[in-house]
């Protein structure tokens, strides 16, 4: 998915091959909001203004590449995954042996495709952390992207989180289930009033204000 | 930025040269979200199941392809518009004359850097508004693309809203910046709600529920 061209991606997302979908999607915002992030702290580093903040905005621009990396290649581990559990539902059902089997391949693939976007989350709250410690400190002339930057991981936590949701609704194994929606919560805990910090924050350091 | 690869992309976004930036990246996530709810459209026309809905289907596909293709373009304005404001930023102030030239320059600048992200705004509360008729209809096996499409509209919707106040708070026409404002207002009007019964009425349809 890397190697294409952003025209590319746009007109195979939006046709009607199901994948790259949703996942890869959020997976892919998540690296955007986190390179913005990774930029600030660049337009910040090596300023004689900035020298104060210089050691702090050195952690922040290695954490957020770091994380845009990382994100940026769940997108592929997303579209595999999706096509593995269509491959698993194409399996044949003709006796009860082959029911079993295909019910079996089902299930484990829609397990990996729950994995996929809750790792997408959780590395999308990680983004949403490095954009608190980076929203009063970084160059105020382009602190604006540090915001969009927290906007964008936190649709990004919210696209991977409906991804896993609407994995787990087709799961059989109650306790996988179980698992999977409590470490969906704890990826989730705390991002929306992190953002709402993080905006607030950003906000009053516009210049002009 | 459309013929870049999504790895140059990733990159040049990370790295310090200050264009492409948040607007652009707004803009970018806005035609990711549309192309959601295209691709979850084409996924639902044609199939008898959906027969029913197929007309509605077909509307819902052109307008968010038509929406993909515009916000795709606004990536680039953005950019276009920064680097104005930049350059006008550093005309010369060695008199009088001098620094009203600039001045001027810098506050038209600034105007046309508002408009093209209140532009992206406009755009993503119309993908928002899309993604309100797709959830209810569409094929309820990728519904859940139509919900990340939503959510990355809103977090297209609100990083442009970021973009047009940045630049407000560097206006000096004080018509002008309250005609922004409001126009900012009314496009972000309702969104949020929109969004929530949008999930709401989406999860209700995931499979297996």
């Amino acid at each position: 998915m890397l190697d294409l061209t952003l025209r590319e991606l746009l007109e195979q997302l939006g046709s009607s091959q199901p994948t790259p979908g949703g996942g890869a999607a959020a997976a892919l915002v998540g690296a955007l909001g986190a390179a913005l992030i990774e930029m600030t702290a660049n337009l910040t580093i090596g300023r004689p203004r900035f020298a104060e903040v210089e050691a702090a905005a050195r952690a922040i621009e290695r954490r957020a590449a770091e994380l845009r990396r990382k994100l940026g290649e769940l997108g592929d581990a997303d579209a595999e995954a999706f096509d593995r559990v269509s491959a698993a539902y194409k399996l044949p059902r003709g006796d009860d042996a082959e029911k079993a089997a295909r019910s079996q391949a089902v299930q484990s693939a829609l397990m990996l495709a729950a994995t996929v976007p809750l790792d997408t989350a959780r590395l999308a709250a990680q983004v949403i952390e490095v954009a608190e410690e980076a929203a009063p400190i970084l160059n105020p002339a382009v602190i604006s992207d540090v915001l969009v930057g927290a906007e964008l991981a936190q649709a990004a936590l919210r696209g991977a989180a409906l991804n896993v949701e609407i994995n787990l609704a087709s799961m059989t194994d109650a306790d996988a289930t179980q698992r999977f929606s409590n470490d969906l919560a704890s990826a989730r805990a705390g991002s929306a009033e992190r953002v709402a910090r993080i905006l607030a924050s950003g906000r009053s350091r516009f210049p002009g204000r």
